[in-house]
């Protein structure tokens, strides 16, 4: 199966190093941009281009990781005069509608993860979720996936919206509590390693317990005297303030709506 | 050392089991509600009191793990008729100046992890902050952390406070993203299990890099075409549209900030 990559950020660069160590073939790197065209197609050692209108027409299979934004204008230039070949988007966000009318055999293959140019990822334990608009793309879809990933699962548009929806909070979200976490840090003069062992635990704590179980800390408690100090100590800085303020609101709302749900007590 | 623990949570919990596991000797506990006291004590096999008249006079230290809320409550009561005891606490926010005028040998001893009765934790990997009014209290103090981690800083009130408040956005708040995240998966029908490899790589990934450098996703990326649809796909759920809208403004103007820092054109 031969393989074109149109796209050269961060999902793809990851992606298409680990489709070369699974021994499949990448014929060609698209990017708008040439520079990341160029260093893509340098790592994975083959062609690319920054012209759509050159993009090859002997690819079996067609892997757009782009910007969901540019993925409609992409799209029809794409497909134009390649009949046979599948095409499928990495985005967790878009339906898989968006090929309706104007591919012939498409679907999804999102691997839901994190991915940045300068970290290498291990695809074995990534999940990935396809989906395809009929049975002939299923099966390669499922045989690549199953190529790169021990966790493939088949699933619907509207279940992988909802799913990287939550993935924005479970990721992007959680990455951005570390964030003020080391802005803070930074302007005590203390290292942001100190954190690593408390966000490894936490983020281990969620394979036993459910996060509403594992929740700790003074908004969980009802610590109006922590939260208040926190609060004053946060005047500086009124965005985190006000995350402060809402997230605690929410920690125990919820806190309070699952002791409801088992009868116990408040 | 002959020990007391005042207090059966689970701070005091794991705190205990893993001076037990490091060989100190644990006295008697104290806990106002009598399940709890009984329940750790058994744990710890040793003596338990749920009256603050009857604390041991015995110990050489006494570790107070209870809510910050009570501290002040107890501590008169605890000091009387001690003043050889040395006496520490463990809340990350309370200054050490709880104890001054109070007791003659006082210290703070923090363990920055986030304890739950049902998931035992290895203590060599946390990190432990103490804080003593005395040369002999602190010599002790450090014998004692050391017994149990391998990661000991000394460290002032005033950056305690800033670090327990970072703490709790690293910890409890991105634990609350999870939580989030655990709710819409329910609501869709889908494991919370999927998302286990995406939160270790998120918390994996900040050892490499900084937080703001491992940010992605869509605030990230800024695409007000996903951050719309997302938005809309939680109508359902306002406190959360809320929270998203909030913190994908927050990345946003970080990412600004950042690039504008390091002269990279926007």
């Amino acid at each position: 199966m031969k393989i074109a990559l149109i796209g050269a950020g961060n999902l793809a660069t990851q992606l298409g190093k680990a489709l070369v160590r699974s021994g499949h073939e990448i014929i060609q790197v698209y990017s708008r941009t040439e520079v990341s065209a160029q260093a893509l197609a340098a790592v994975l050692q083959t062609e690319w281009t920054v012209s759509l209108r050159q993009v090859t027409s002997e690819a079996d299979l067609y892997i757009v990781a782009l910007k969901d934004t540019v993925l409609d204008e992409v799209i029809p230039d794409l497909v134009q005069g390649r009949r046979e070949a599948v095409f499928v988007h990495t985005a967790g966000s878009v339906p898989m509608t968006c090929w309706q009318g104007k591919a012939r055999h498409y679907g999804v293959f999102y691997p839901m993860q994190t991915f940045s140019r300068a970290r290498d990822v291990d695809f074995k334990a990534i999940p990935i979720f396809i989906e395809a608009n009929n049975e002939v793309v299923k099966e390669r879809l499922k045989y690549l996936a199953y190529s790169l990933s021990e966790s493939v699962y088949e699933l619907s548009s509207e279940q992988r919206r909802t799913l990287h929806l939550a993935a924005v909070f479970a990721c992007n979200f959680s990455n951005y509590m570390y964030a003020v976490c080391e802005q803070m840090l930074d302007e005590a003069g203390l290292p942001f390693e100190v954190m690593n062992p408390l966000i490894d635990e936490t983020a281990a704590k969620v394979h036993q317990l459910l996060p509403h179980e594992a929740q700790t800390g003074p908004a969980m408690r009802y610590d109006i005297n922590v939260i208040g100090k926190h609060l004053a100590l946060l005047a500086g800085h009124p965005e985190w303030q006000q995350l402060y303020e809402l997230i605690s609101k929410n920690i125990h709302h919820d806190q309070l709506r699952f002791k409801e749900n088992k009868g116990i007590g408040v």
